[in-house]
């Protein structure tokens, strides 16, 4: 690994209560070319542009595919990941999918962890604050021709994140668009999916809504996934989400909600949910919660559902009965280090950069 | 519109004998930006790099649309550009689907012929040469959000091209993969839907096939496309087209291909090709002819289908007896001013900028 420490920082200029998320970069980035079918060293340097044309093929045919996790600083300022692993497993899934070559452990785990541990400082600290971390891997390669990359780039940035803290919102069940095609790349962090998502997404606000709840494409009877967070639905003790598959995204954040409900001894369903079902419960008073769960904010809360012309509403639950809310703290005192960890998720970042350089 | 002049032109060093396609670059590239709600300046420039920084929202979300056009130079030097009202349409098409800014009339097609004008010299000359350009959009900003990005780039890069001519290819019927959803994005030219059949097409590669004939996702029992292009059907005198959709790609080369063969006099049908159709006229000797369409090589003979496991040869005609054929000479006698131009498809590209340089 290549280390080239910023001559000119910025961290100064970080203020942790004031700053806008996703526009604030910290003062390095990770980046490793890949040419004559080989990754190159992997390089910490200091975030900034650099020169690609328009001809680029990454933006010419979407071969590009990314990752979004966190880390966290506990109040000793210890700063941990939580399960990295799985962002690196899925990153390849996606790389693969999109014939893209596979990131090593070394670039991914190591690059990750030097890149946290040179820019600790701007980890804010406090409840819900993190920094939230985004790798990806791009087709470099200057060519006007539809067909697979020969050079790509992978490369980790990271912005400090706010609380997660969200109101609850109104989410409209989709009836014509779809998020992901059978034998498509919706379960592939693709980056086309999300811009394929902005239309549709804007018409929903336009009608009064925050997100959209995908269906399934050929009938729209079947929750996939809500924005760009996998789903739950309680009805009356029971939790479902739908079974993860080609066309839904094996979330790191779903698989621990599973694991934790289960630890709490909640009945967990992993199967299909009918539309159908959720109305019909909606109707009949056994719908108790419904929501959206990633990485950026942990839980969203679902207040109503946009159907067909008609607004259901959900139950307002107090805090103390809702497992939504209960699961997402069980799964923030973990990350945080306010908790035991039973699973072992947690991953310290070692002090090892500052000292040595 | 600003021009910069290349002060350091490889037009030298291009043998049109010798080069090749999509990576050979032509001088100049045409660009643009969008920021605060508007679109500045046209610049027409010199070829090359910009700085983009990794946490550029094209390349995170995929928000990236494209065009695929050509310019034709005749025996006289006179140079051409074929129906770009229609890639100027289906551009904005595209951006509006993505939820990107649509581009004015004055930046696609001022901007198309200026960059043709300063770079005419680019163009080879002869049968089946001609110059590929490529209009782009695609998001600048750099942000780690998934949103509608609030900056853009409008770029026009080009390449010279080489005779079109392709041996008959063997394609695969898909019956897993797809390249688009109902209620996707399978109409617009969007950057994703290329990377996501990457791997399709590989993997057909591996079992002896050139391409796929893309069917719809939920039944696979329809046709949609071929490759990246438009796909046509001959059963005995009569040749048939998918209907353009939310999930096919409105062809230029399609649509001029629809509007010759009527001109002929050949029977055309738009309207749903079920597989099984297909496959009986095939069995039954009806099956004359498969093809596909579009700007790259016009036209793509089929040779075989492979289809569940079975490689079905399709008849070789001869060349006085194919429609595809037939169609494809009359196509390129109008595009490269061999022939009148009923249609008032030809655009011709005015010598402007040389002399007032
Ligand atoms: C489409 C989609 N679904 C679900 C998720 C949630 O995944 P995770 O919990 O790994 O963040 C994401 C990522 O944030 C996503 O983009
Ligand atoms: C998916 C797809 N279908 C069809 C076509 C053919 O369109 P056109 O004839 O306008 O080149 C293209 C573009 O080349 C394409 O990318």
């Amino acid at each position: 690994m290549i280390i080239q420490k910023s001559t000119n920082p910025r961290i100064s200029t970080f203020d942790p209560d004031n700053f806008s998320f996703g526009n604030t970069f910290i003062d390095h980035m990770v980046i490793c070319e890949y040419e004559n079918g080989k990754w190159g060293d992997v390089k910490v340097m200091p975030y900034g542009g650099l020169p690609f044309s328009p001809a680029m093929m990454g933006v010419n045919y979407g071969q590009a595919c990314f990752e979004g996790m966190k880390a966290y600083k506990d109040p000793n300022g210890d700063v941990f990941l939580f399960r990295p692993e799985k962002n690196f497993e899925r990153i390849n899934k996606s790389a693969k999918r999109l014939a893209m070559p596979e990131v090593t452990e070394e670039m991914f785990l190591d690059g990750l962890k030097a890149l946290v541990d040179i820019d600790r400082a701007w980890i804010p600290q406090g409840e819900g604050m993190s920094l939230y971390i985004r790798p990806l891997i791009f087709a470099t390669e200057e060519a006007l021709k539809a067909r697979i990359s020969n050079k790509y780039m992978f490369a980790i940035v990271a912005t400090p994140a706010k609380s997660y803290y969200t109101e609850p919102v109104s989410v409209l069940i989709s009836d014509f668009y779809s998020r992901s095609a059978n034998g498509g790349v919706g379960s592939a962090k693709a980056a086309g999916n999300y811009a394929a998502s902005f239309y549709p997404t804007q018409l929903a606000i336009e009608q009064g809504y925050e997100q959209i709840i995908w269906t399934d494409d050929a009938t729209h009877e079947y929750f996939e996934e809500s924005g760009t967070m996998n789903v739950f639905v309680r009805i009356n003790d029971t939790i479902y989400t739908p079974p993860t598959s080609e066309k839904i995204l094996d979330g790191v954040t779903r698989d621990s909600f599973i694991q934790l409900a289960k630890k709490r001894g909640i009945e967990v369903k992993v199967e299909p949910i009918p539309v159908k079902t959720v109305i019909e419960a909606q109707k009949n008073g056994t719908l108790k919660e419904v929501w959206g769960v990633g990485t950026a904010v942990v839980t969203s809360v679902f207040q109503a559902l946009g159907y067909k012309g008609e607004k259901l509403m959900l139950p307002s639950l107090p805090a103390e009965e809702s497992f939504a809310l209960a699961l997402q703290k069980d799964l923030v005192n973990i990350q945080t280090n306010h908790a035991e960890d039973p699973f072992g998720w947690r991953v310290l970042v070692e002090k090892k950069i500052m000292e040595t350089a």
